[in-house]
């Protein structure tokens, strides 16, 4: 959707290393925002998109216009039973309808070989997958892991939304998972309890509205009860008008090693 | 979905002029089928189907396995919203949904240049050229004419489930569409009067009951209320426990006859 900053430049900057030709699409998909979301606010700083991506060395930039996506007849879409209506997709109905339905538009017409996907938007990058493997789309799906800001605040276009005094609150999202991490290395496995302290932290935060905060298995979405390898810790919070997330996925090497140590204990 | 008859025949034949290759698929689309109604029941005779597209040298026949096509996972599907109400939509809520999910499937596994489908199942054609087109699907769609019985009867492999009585009163599709076309010839276009005509004409054949008669825009499928040029007078029939339908596209040249007989008499 453009506005890049450097969690899109890490995709480029990858797919550069393993690829012929870079296509880089730019839209700002109006039926992925609900009513009274911010499609009219979202950045729109085109130039500087276009110096960023020469800067990469992209080949291709495609930024077709609404009524070349969307004709006026247009009435088909994609929808995820399962998956669509969890985590974001609870406070944003339509959304991720609307975002695999562009995307394979947008599939189709690039006929990419492989696409690069930031991590951060965790449940569009299990949609999509999903979405490619269901339909039979003859595409591999990468997905890259969170830039951070060095204080460590998930990039993201919205941030510029944040003023001063928020954009210190908006830290509390990385906070909270950082926290979760700790306790899980600990070998707290209990996810009411990672949840509850989670909240803790971010309602420190003067500007910060928990939306949601979840544990769910990486494939599925479910929730899950104890925090295991694989599982994703993802999360919504509102800071003042700006809506934020963020997520992590517990790693392999956590459980092999506490389960080590309760080896060594029992 | 196999039980191969003339009219799958003509689409091959069509093909075969044209492309080097031709692949057939047959699978019976569960998912197409609504509760109550006959995939249980649906004909398979494969080895049959298999020694008529040996005889038409179709070059590839697939035919997944429902496993395949339905791992335990999937949830995605594939909508129309102003399309797939209407007409059989109405009785068959799910079915085109189904129909353009597995045919963008079938699309996206065989990449084909040009597919071809039968014009009897009209809303059918509509919803895939409309798929296709507003999901930017790189395949040509091409629609050929409906094969008929010596008596009319449109070909169907759901005609194999018909009594030798039921086999003369299914003749009522075909009868009331050609009454509707004498109308229109003879200047007739006030579509309630046509459909009114058609439904006499079913009514008087004991087996059968109207599901729809409708006369709509070919794009759109809306009603219209005066029947012109390129309009659809669609129709199901249930004859016994078995749902006919048929359809016929007013063609150009009646109004143009029409128009230029009126001009001579005013």
């Amino acid at each position: 959707m453009g506005a890049l900053h450097d969690g899109h430049l890490s995709l480029i900057r990858e797919a550069r290393k393993e690829n012929d030709t870079i296509i880089v699409s730019i839209f700002i998909n109006p039926l992925q925002f609900g009513e009274n979301e911010d499609f009219n606010r979202y950045p729109r700083p085109f130039k500087n998109d276009c110096l960023l991506l020469s800067q990469e060395n992209a080949d291709i930039l495609f930024c077709p216009n609404r009524e070349e996506i969307y004709p006026v007849s247009f009435c088909t879409s994609v929808t995820l039973k399962k998956l669509e209506d969890k985590l974001c997709g609870k406070s944003r109905p339509g959304h991720f309808s609307a975002v695999a339905t562009i995307v394979l538009k947008l599939f189709n017409i690039l006929k990419p070989d492989i696409v690069y996907f930031g991590q951060k938007d965790f449940q569009q990058t299990v949609i999509i997958k999903k979405m490619v493997s269901d339909l039979n789309v003859d595409t591999k799906i990468k997905v890259l892991p969170i830039v951070r800001d060095k204080d460590g605040l998930a990039l993201s276009s919205r941030n510029a939304y944040l003023g001063n005094d928020e954009r210190k609150d908006a830290l509390c999202l990385f906070k909270a998972l950082t926290k979760a991490k700790h306790m899980i290395n600990s070998g707290i496995t209990l996810n009411r309890e990672i949840i509850n302290a989670m909240k803790s932290v971010i309602n420190d935060y003067k500007s910060a509205k928990v939306d949601y905060i979840s544990i769910v298995d990486q494939n599925n979405l479910e929730d899950t009860e104890n925090a295991k390898s694989g599982d994703v810790i993802a999360l919504a919070v509102k800071i003042g008008n700006t809506r934020l997330i963020d997520n992590y996925i517990i790693p392999f090497f956590v459980f092999i090693f506490y389960s080590f140590t309760s080896f060594l204990i029992y």
